[in-house]
C-alpha cells in the first residue's frame, strides 16, 4: 500500500468513526413496547429470574447474555503498532474487533479499556468475569500479558491473549499449507522467528510445543528466536531478566547458534518475521535454504516487502496486509476459536483447540498455490469451521461444563 | 397483583429470558461486507484514528462509542428488595436496565455485574472509565453506595447511584404534582420518610435540601426519617456508627420528636415508604393531616395497599407498581437525566440537573389528578422532556465539557 492510499484510508476511517460516533451500539433482542413487555423484561417478572439464578448459579448460562458474550480487554499498553497509547486511545481497536466478533462469528463482544497498572489487571479483570462467558485479551504489553493470561486460566471461561495466540494459530495454519505447496515435511523445519514479544513467544511455543502438554503438538525440528539482541542463546547475558525469554534460551536454538538475525537465517526453510519493518534483507533470503518461505508479518511495513523477497527466491511470502497474497491476519483464529469455545460451553482454551483451529484453517483451502496458503478473511466458510474443530477439540479435553 | 397473575408473570419472563439468552445484543453501526469496509473500521485505518486520540483524547468523544454509552455497574448486594444476591444474580436486573435506556432514551448501556469487595469498587470502577461516558451505579447496598457515589464524583463523566437519586427524582415529582392536586404549599409541607438505605437517604437529602448547594432547591417545612429503629432524631444511641443516619440525624426532624414511625405519622401531611411491605396501618394514615399523601413504594407489596389506603382517607395514593394508579418508578427519571447529561456534554450530575429532572417530570401532566400524579412510564414525551431540562440545568451550572 502507497503512502496516498493509506493516508486516503486514514481519511475515510476517521470520517467513518466521526459520523457514527464510533462503530458499535447496544440492541434489545426482545420486546418493550407495552406494560406486559415491561413487566417480563423487567420489573416485577425479573425478579423471578434473579431469583432462579440466586439459587442455581450454573442457570445465568440460560437466562442472561452471558452465554454469548464475551470482553475484549486492553489496558492499550501495546496497540497494534503504536505501542503504549494508552486505554482511551485504545478503543477504536478494541471496539472495531467487538463488531468483526459479530459480524463474523455472531459473538456479542464489548470493548473493555482499562486504566489500571498492569499489576492489578488480574484483579480487575477477575472481577469484570460475572457478565462475560470469555475474555480476550488485547494489545497487552509483553512480558505482564504472558502472567496476566496464565493467571486468569482458573477462572472457569475462556481467556485467551489473542495478540498471543491468536497470531500464532494463523502462522502455524500458514505453515501447514505452505509445507503442502513446497513438499517440505513439518517435523523437518528449520525455522526462524524474529520478534520475541507476546505473538513472537505464541509462536515459538506453538511451533516448538514448549510447553504444550498435548499430543496433537508437532515440533518443528529446528528454531531460533531473534529478539532486537540478536539470537536468544541459553546464557545469553541478561537474558535470566525476563522469565519467558529465558524459556526461550531454554528450549530452542538446540544447536546453540549465536549472532544477528542475519547468522539465524542461513539455511533456514522458514522465516516468520513479528517484528519491525525493513530488517531483513534479499541477501539474507537468500541464505535461506531451497524454496524458503517468508512470512513477513510487521505491520504496516513487513520485514522484506514481498517483491524484494520473491526476488530473492522466497517461495511463498506472506504478510500481515492486505493488499498483497497470503494475508496472516488474525481475524481467521480469534471469531471462530470463541464461537466454538462459547458453544461447547468450554471452561478454557487448550493448546488442542489451537492447533485444531489451525488445521481447520489450513484445511479451508481446497488446494493451497504459492499466492493462496490461506482462506480470505472474508471467507464466510472459515468461521463455522474453526468453531466445529476447537468445540470438538474442548469437548475431547473434557474442559466443558456440564450443560 | 395478586399470587397467581405474579407467578404467571414470573413464568412468562423465565421464557422469555431463556428464549433470547438474555435480553441485549450488541450490533455493529458501520458497514462491514468488503475488504476496504474492513479497512476503514479495523485494520489500517482504524491506526489512524487511534494516533488522534493519543495526540488529542478529548477526539476520544468524537470518535468512538464513548459519547453515547454508559456503564450499568453493580456488586449485587442490593438487586431490587431480594438483598445480597451476588453479581451473576443481579445480571437480568443490569441487563434489563440497559435495553430500557436505549428503547427509551437511545442511550447504549452495558451491564457490569462485580463480583469485588465494596471497599475495591471505587477503585475498579475507575479503571473501567475510559470505554464511558457515564456510569449509572446500581443495586448497591448501603452505606457503601453513598460513598462509592462520593468519591467517584470527579471522574469527569457523570456517575449516578440510580436507587438514589432516580427514586428522589420521581418521589419529588410525585410530591410536586400532589401539592397542585390538595392544594398543599410545598414549603410547608411535614414529610415521613419511611426507610433509610439507598433511596430513603436520598430522597430525605433531596426534600430537605441536604447537602444541596443550590437555589433552585426548596425544602419541605418538617421532615422526619424512620428507620427499623423507629424515629431518627439527633442523639440517639448508636447512630454515630453509620455517618449517612447521624447526618439524617442532625438535618431533619428539627421538631425533636422521638418514638415509632406511627408516632411520626402522626399529623403529617406526606408519607414517602420505601421500607417493606405491610408497616402502615389504617389508623396510622388516619392519624395523618388533611388530604394526606401516601407514596407507599414498598415492592413488590407496599407498606399499605391502596385500597386501605384510599378506605383511611388517603387523598393522594402512589405505589411503586404498574397495576396501580400513580406508580413512581425511576424509569420516569434515569433514561432522561442520562440522555440530558451525554447530550450537554455533563462532567457530572449535579443538585440542579436531579431538580430539574423531577419539574420536567412532573409538568408532563399537565392537569393532575388524585389517579394521575406522574405520566406513564412508557409515555414517550418524559425522555425528551426531562432531558431538555437537563441539559439546560448543566450548561446553567456550567457541568460540561468544552466541546
Amino acid at each position: 500500500m502507497d503512502g496516498e492510499k493509506k493516508s486516503e484510508i486514514g481519511r475515510e476511517s476517521l470520517a467513518l468513526h466521526a459520523a457514527h460516533s464510533g462503530k458499535l451500539e447496544i440492541r434489545s433482542k426482545v420486546p418493550l413496547a407495552s406494560r406486559d413487555d415491561l413487566s417480563r423484561a423487567y420489573t416485577p417478572g425479573v425478579a423471578e429470574v434473579c431469583r432462579k439464578i440466586a439459587d442455581d448459579p450454573e442457570t445465568v448460562w440460560k437466562y442472561t447474555l452471558k452465554s454469548n458474550t464475551i470482553a475484549i480487554i486492553s489496558d492499550g499498553t501495546a496497540v497494534l503498532g503504536l505501542g503504549n497509547i494508552g486505554p482511551l486511545a485504545g478503543i477504536p481497536v478494541m471496539e472495531g474487533k467487538a463488531i468483526l466478533f459479530k459480524e463474523f462469528a455472531g459473538v456479542d463482544a464489548f470493548p473493555i479499556c482499562l486504566d489500571a497498572k498492569s499489576e492489578d489487571l488480574v484483579r480487575i479483570i477477575r472481577s469484570l468475569a460475572p457478565v462475560f462467558g470469555g475474555i480476550n485479551l488485547e494489545d497487552i504489553a509483553a512480558p505482564a500479558c504472558f502472567e496476566i493470561e496464565e493467571e486468569l486460566q482458573d477462572l472457569g471461561i475462556p481467556v485467551m491473549h489473542d495478540d498471543q495466540h491468536g497470531a500464532a494459530v494463523a502462522v502455524l495454519a500458514a505453515i501447514i499449507n505452505a509445507c503442502r505447496v513446497t513438499g517440505k515435511c513439518f517435523e523437518n523445519l528449520k525455522v526462524v522467528v524474529c520478534g520475541a514479544g507476546a505473538a513472537g513467544y505464541a509462536i515459538c511455543r506453538l511451533l516448538k510445543c514448549i510447553g504444550y502438554d498435548t499430543q496433537s503438538c508437532t515440533p518443528v525440528k529446528e528454531l531460533i528466536a531473534c529478539d532486537t539482541s540478536g539470537i536468544i542463546y541459553r546464557g545469553r547475558p541478561g537474558l535470566y531478566e525476563n522469565k519467558y525469554k529465558f524459556i526461550l534460551g531454554d528450549e530452542t536454538n538446540s544447536i546453540h547458534r549465536t549472532g544477528t538475525l542475519a547468522d539465524a537465517m542461513r539455511s533456514a526453510d522458514v522465516f516468520v518475521g513479528v517484528s519491525v519493518a525493513n530488517l531483513v534483507t534479499q541477501e539474507m533470503i537468500r541464505s535461506m535454504g531451497s524454496d524458503p518461505i517468508v512470512l513477513s508479518l510487521a505491520n504496516p511495513v513487513p520485514e522484506i516487502m514481498p517483491d524484494k523477497a520473491k526476488a530473492a527466491g522466497a517461495a511463498i511470502i506472506g504478510t500481515g496486509r492486505s493488499d498483497y497474497p497470503n494475508q496472516v491476519n488474525n481475524v481467521l483464529a480469534f471469531p471462530g476459536i470463541f464461537r466454538g469455545a462459547l458453544d461447547a460451553s468450554a471452561t478454557r482454551i487448550t493448546d488442542e483447540m489451537k492447533i485444531a483451529a489451525a488445521h481447520a484453517i489450513a484445511e479451508c483451502v481446497c488446494d493451497p498455490t504459492p499466492e493462496r496458503i490461506l482462506p480470505d478473511p472474508l471467507d464466510r466458510g472459515v468461521v463455522p469451521a474453526v468453531a466445529q474443530a476447537v468445540k470438538k477439540a474442548a469437548v475431547a479435553c473434557g474442559v466443558v461444563r456440564n450443560t
